[in-house]
């Protein structure tokens, strides 16, 4: 099981849901970054569970504690290592048996490959709770990219059947980024937003779930990040985004759409603009050989519906080896996009950088 | 610029369109593979340019050349390298000039990136001519898998608007698979490949392309394969894949769909099947928590319409740093994605040999 | 400044000498290892400071802190990571200034990579303390390759001129590296360990220091771990042992020695010892062509006289750019290279476990 | 078995000893770099069996044929690989056995590791033969450095009990090093390359060989290259050191004899010299805390007396498990120290240039 990520840049992620703490190391990390420490608490509160949506963002909960790598509130260049204590801690002599595993969740899959002795309680290492290191990484890696005039950020861009509008792919600013990534439960269209909601609601009354997708846009970026053929931007982004708990897809640009084009439509011609190349339309979503173009970076993600449902489903008996049903009790989300927004945006952040630093972009 | 990909199973492929070979060295492939040349030359035959659709598989051009790492047809555990020589090779005083970057091409980023001193003729490095000895990887990766019982297949899923039936994402089986992956165009329903012909036609007869998407299913793969939190097989495969150039679009199982779904309909319960536990739906496309499920693993890949039309097209010149058109002479395929089809499964096949070796389940 | 080492078994270090703590991450542990907790103090009292020699090898001090991967003490296949809190932390508004480095110290090189924004503090993350994770890791791997009949044990073999009895490179048997591996000060010949100590302690009173070597042999590995070109075992070793600080040089087998030898010599030929291969000496080591032998593997590693010494000493002040002298203060060492031992065995353990996981040896 | 090196910049070796061709692909380069195509010959020819101590450096064989990455003789930031053919292969039907395993060649772990699947003839890809393709990797960034101003040149330090001068570690310049990296037999004293010619011809009229050891400098460094903990200059330096057939031992600075040597003495003490921080001596080789100092880098290297030798020595039948004999026929070199010194400077070339663009120190 590797929780270690990147090739410069380096994330090594720990912990289970009910275990002491979670948390991760972040290696390599340039030197003289200094952080905002409010703006990391934000990203974690975006992410963070139960929260009311009129609630202030700085969180009293899920508070990193750094150990290393931060030196009066700058990068010291050695690894910064935060440590997120669980409160829902239980007692050793729990029971860690999994007899009927959850479908759609990582249960039985974790059960045969780890032979039984993965930590089970509150799905363990494999609790959607791991994003929150995440985030916190995505947070510093993105202030590390502002300093260099890099903005993310990001919207639901749908729940289920409902759409919200689209990014201007070729015109994204750093206002409205800078503005969406700070948001609880970012959409353009704030109609888009309500109904959402009652969507989220409806499925919640009938003890369901329900899907949707992320799209995320980066400005800022220098032409020519990334590479052919196995170092495309693409595959670095992918390979963070998939790590993401419950995303299925990743596009980028147009999309699946692009598929439906006809080349006349789907290119993106080039103009001059003063002395500077832009492209008349940005259905590539800024990247081009595997290399960004100076467009917008455009990345889409597409989450299933949260798997815990509290239904009776059909499962088996692991022990017994015969048919089992089972209903998954407690508190779930009903949907996890609007929390796996800033998952995202973060997931997003920590791969530039890790670019960034791999092309020799830093200095 | 990374052309190596992997973490056990490394392949580094080299070459340019027009330089005097392209290849690729194959490292820490498992020792005693028993290789049938035939089959390879048959995946090289299904990628090969300029072939007739009622033509023989077999291609007399694009024959792999081995240099090492295979001794009486039987790899020796040695890196295995092949060379494909070019034979469109053309002068050395040929002019390395590229003024007017092709729209959504790699021209104008790689111009920057690498300060106009990349290889541009025919693509150089960034042409589709480097996936044949990804085909060639995958064609020697995809027999050793096929020893432990794996076996991998696609179809052309769409053209522009046009769609394939769907594979039984709970149902594909070996002899439907090794069918598909033995065909140039393949389709579920004939009459699908009948009308995406003619839609490919269109498309050119209009100095335009067409763009489409590829779905491929594996079977045969042990429960327990890959791992969260970044070693999941959507990140290994996903990275591999975003390598293929024109792919804009990585999905999983019921992919963007899943997100529109309620998790009570999204959800594959378990059942015993005698004494092994199967799925009764297959949503999530063989993969949970990272780790193969046990049932067929889908993956869907999207594809723009070729760049290159025969159209004028508005561009700029990077000399004068003016506005300027363009019109892309040659012979260009107006659909690359039947082409494609058998470099995404050659890229599986490589994705999931490296993840066997990596979980130790090779010897 | 990457802290993270392996290709498979993957360590994350992190922490410096002032901050709040130090810890390890270890990726990809196997599951369903139980760990002797006994074990791990008495190998992190082995390199603890300030212990008296006829101490008892359990350490009040430096005991870490277990934040996830281990669930009942058995390994849980995820991420094990461990803090160890640092006690000796001074205050935030601590001056972080270093205007004269201490020669033959990291201060120098790192004032100029981090541009002076690196964490100087008792050497900061540069410090030896951070060996302690790296004790803490080595101790969890030796125990699982201990299942595997892995034995893995050292002995300070010179301290200045002073040299121990070597091992029997052909001969080394576990009851010896059991013991070894148990001990404080380990020589193999009692007197030396008396003569040596004498030899620090003088080192000491004259206001100086001194340096050593280690020899370690291992025992129990299977044939055939490694491959050459790139993977060998010597590589794989190297690699981590020169991650200890003042480790100068490192030789596997006879070493340098061998080099002075003739081939009719240095060569260890093969008999037959019932249906087992064996050799009949071992000059290199238990490593041909970068892979085991069979035969017990040695290496050797020099480490340098500790760089503090309580002497006046030339150097620089960087803020002024003028010649300046420096006394180090403080209670320093005089020789690490007792302390050194067991760092030397747990980067062996760390390494080996690697390669038995890259090998596919585990499960 | 990984023949793959570099986290940057990537080497990938191929080819067996009589198989169709041995070569490299050199990954990650950097566009526009102008080849001087002479100097790489005369590096192959330092390398080259066979020559006369005599003969002009140009060697008529072992030319490596470029096939990707060069255009017009400048790096194109593509791969660039090379194939150097071989020209003593064999038919096909020559059988792959090896009964009887030659003492302190790779052969006894290969045919264990590799089942008996590996090819044996002329030692396979375990051949010293694969030192070629290094030997061109480092010729490349051996004059990518040069273009930064790094100079790396060694010598012959001893040839059994036989010692040249040793460098002085604290005023090599560019001049010598460039004249040593240009010789056959390169010693400071030409008494010593007499002599040591005269031993090796002694042994080889004993029907023995002779080991030796390689001291190799670099000038021109930037300070504060590499990093610690495991981004050592001395961590990536030894494994790809190690990677050289016979390599036994790898030192830096004054080496073992450090670990003889009081603190007191051993330390580099600072001054100014202009503005500029230089080290009084040089005992560290150019490395504190993994990361160079600015002063030469001193690496050393031992290398065992070549194992192929004239004699009958002891061994095994591996087919029927009985006690052997066997003889070495052939031609071998009696002693392997004066062709494995390119090897180590062009394997510190290749690390060397690893690091610079590790470090984003390239652009």
């Amino acid at each position: 099981m590797s929780s270690v990520w990147g090739n410069h840049l380096k994330l090594s992620i720990f912990g289970e849901s009910h275990g002491p703490a979670i948390g991760v190391v972040i290696d390599s990390l340039p030197a003289g970054v200094t952080l905002d420490w409010e703006e990391i608490l934000i990203q974690m509160a975006r992410r963070a569970p139960g929260k009311d949506k009129s609630a202030t963002p700085r969180a009293e909960k899920d508070e990193p504690e750094v150990q290393s790598g931060l030196l009066c509130g700058t990068t010291t260049g050695a690894p910064l290592c935060a440590v997120i204590k669980n409160t829902n801690t239980r007692s050793g002599d729990y029971a860690n048996v999994m007899e009927v595993p959850r479908p759609s969740h990582a249960d039985y899959p974790a059960y045969v490959r780890y032979h039984g002795k993965n930590d089970v309680r509150g799905g363990g290492h494999f609790s959607g709770r791991l994003t929150a290191p995440l985030v916190f990484a995505g947070a510093v890696c993105r202030q590390a990219l502002k300093k260099k005039g890099v903005f993310i950020g990001g919207h639901v861009a749908s729940i289920g059947a409902l759409q919200d509008e689209m990014l201007d792919k070729n015109k994204v600013d750093a206002a409205q980024l800078e503005e969406l990534s700070h948001r609880a439960f970012a959409t353009l269209n704030p109609e888009a937003e309500k109904r959402m909601r009652e969507e989220i609601e409806k499925a919640r009354m009938q003890c369901d779930s329900v899907g949707g997708t992320v799209e995320c846009a980066v400005i800022g970026l220098p032409t020519g990040l990334g590479s052919n053929i196995f170092s495309t931007v693409e595959s670095k982004l992918s390979s963070i985004l998939f790590a993401i708990p419950a995303a299925k897809a990743v596009s980028f640009g147009a999309g699946f759409d692009i598929s439906t084009m006809r080349g006349s439509a789907a290119n993106d011609p080039y103009c001059m603009d003063g002395d500077k190349v832009i492209t008349l339309s940005n259905n590539n979503g800024g990247v081009l050989g595997g290399m960004t173009t100076g467009a917008p970076l455009i990345v889409r993600v597409a989450f299933k519906p949260t798997a815990s449902i509290a239904q009776e489903q059909r499962s088996v008996n692991l022990v017994t080896g015969r048919d089992a049903s089972l209903t998954v009790h407690g508190r779930h989300d009903p949907c996890i996009v609007p929390r796996a927004l800033p998952v995202v945006e973060a997931a997003v952040a920590v791969a530039l950088l890790d670019l960034f630093l791999e092309d020799g972009l830093w200095a």
